[in-house]
């Protein structure tokens, strides 16, 4: 038995100055940090974590078995993905019977599809857990743009752009405001049913929101393929003027 | 001519700690600063931001003419209430014609429903601006609550409880995670929303998230009138487990 607790912490959108003081702390007190990557890449939220992660802090890197090389609808992926998941709770388990806090850093916001959920979820009863938010990508992503996104009354929709064409322009006609997600080689099927809403017009592209490389610009003027962090924003309609 | 700037700062949901190291740093800097609040109070977005307020700025601070006393049907309400974010964006542009940056502090995130962007629409064009994105309250509530809300493709709707009942049942039948917000009167309209879409044993109720005096409960045992502060939670249905 020890006190040592898991601190799941958002660590915003990619501006490192955008993380919260209380994320800038407990990140740099914590004896062991953990993040998700790619096998080949150095994860972005230890990129974002980078200036307070003191000297001789312990790293547990997660590794993600396969991104994009697998398809969710593969039988396997599920499978896979929760295997490789309750590995890195145990990971972080046995860190905690050594009494060492552990800070597990995320991208954005942690309980906004972030993948820390699946280790909060697997977490032993009785294992202590503070979760910090985060500035949200979507958020660090209509800040770049300077596009004030919903007024009043307006309904916002966060939509991932994996539906089919029929269902994501249903959304987009219904709600006043809206993001999408996951745009990469969904981007055609997204401005097709921009289009059938009615809402192209209005739909802004931005990539990397709050990095130094980031791009705005009208989501019908890209044609390129969309990268992962990418989002398509819908400002809402309605609001005192 | 000067080439003073406005920064919208979002100061996050309660926890003055949730602020972001960028706020803080801006905040500190600024010779002024600017916040609503209701004539008899202090401010909300000003209580949180304190420790970071320098002796000696100016302080704007913009007293709603009211709040709840006018209800949003009445025919002076948008009238009245444009011509007081007229006066507000006056004040800001005067300061800034004296060569001081103005530091707007806004609850939350500045472009998710915030009231600082009628400011920011009514700023001169070529008035320097720059806008730093807060922790959002949902995001407040839901770590409050320990509720992991969006997984994989979830779709997640944010609704304002303002509107007629059969349409709130309508997107919480279609949503898979939902937030609602101004509860206020409206909440025995919302718990007959819920039943009538099946959802009402997922929804969680949570009042003034990170703050000290936080409350967290099934809705169906709210019922007392809800506070401002308050929202909906309801977690998505989808993911990997």
């Amino acid at each position: 038995m020890t006190d040592a607790t898991v601190y799941v912490v958002g660590v915003g959108p990619g501006d490192p100055e955008l993380m919260t003081l209380k994320a800038a702390r407990i990140i740099s007190q914590s004896p062991s940090v953990a993040y998700f990557c790619r096998h080949d890449r150095m994860g972005h939220a230890r990129r974002i974590a980078d200036a307070h992660i003191a000297e001789g802090t312990r790293e547990l890197r997660f590794a993600y078995p396969f991104t994009t090389e697998r398809q969710v609808n593969d039988p396997s992926y599920h499978p896979d993905m929760s295997s490789f998941y309750d590995d890195c709770a145990n990971r972080i388990e046995a860190e905690i019977q050594l009494g060492r806090d552990v800070a597990i850093l995320c991208e954005g916001d942690p309980f906004l599809y972030g993948s820390a959920m699946y280790l909060f979820d697997r977490l032993k009863a009785g294992t202590p857990c503070e979760v910090i938010p985060g500035i949200t990508g979507m958020s660090g992503c209509w800040t770049e743009a300077a596009l004030p996104m919903t007024h009043g009354d307006d309904v916002l929709c966060v939509l991932p752009a994996t539906m089919p064409e029929d269902d994501l322009t249903n959304w987009l006609e219904k709600a006043d405001a809206a993001v999408v997600m996951k745009l990469g080689r969904n981007l055609p099927k997204l401005q097709t049913a921009l289009k059938r809403a009615g809402r192209m017009q209005d739909a802004v592209y931005v990539e990397r929101g709050t990095q130094d490389d980031a791009r705005v610009m009208p989501l019908a003027d890209m044609s390129e393929p969309a990268p992962y962090f990418s989002l398509a924003l819908l400002p809402g309609r309605r609001g005192v003027r």
